[in-house]
């Protein structure tokens, strides 16, 4: 076990996976609130054209695990930033 | 300049500064707004562990472009937390 723990891959694997799903309790925050005025959707903007880029990326290097990370982090932040559309009230661009 | 376009390492190159600079537009709305009360703890702490993985990732692979990137998602992520904790009201812990 000692073995695998030290191998490069189960860092990267456990990076990947912690920073894919963390998406996820902002999009269960956002439907129970029913708002995001505080998340900055330039962020949100920015950070899904950058993950759209890690796809193009994992399809160029045959990364299949950099292509499924990518895909699901895509999926969940284009829903918090649809959610923010929806719930949007008298926000400011920021 | 069509070659450098297309090689995977600009699509990583502009990935990776998307995905890392996405998070300075949300900590700059957070100090103009003086508050975070949507964003989700459990995803930054979530995700700041994550970063805090593909550091030891890129230590343990000699990686310096992902080092660099994370310790700069690093330090914008818990700059948001800290503020979160600074400016929290009365939330709910989701």
């Amino acid at each position: 076990m000692v073995d695998i723990v030290n191998t490069p891959n189960f860092f990267g694997f456990i990076a990947a996976a912690l920073t894919t799903v963390a998406f996820l309790p902002q999009v269960i925050k956002t439907i129970k609130t029913k708002s995001a005025e505080d998340v900055s959707i330039v962020m949100l903007i920015m950070f899904i054209t950058g993950v759209l880029f890690w796809i193009l990326y994992a399809i160029q290097t045959n990364s299949l695990p950099v292509l499924i990370a990518n895909i699901i982090t895509c999926i969940l932040n284009t829903t918090i930033l649809f959610l923010k559309l929806i719930y949007k009230k008298n926000e400011h661009f920021v």
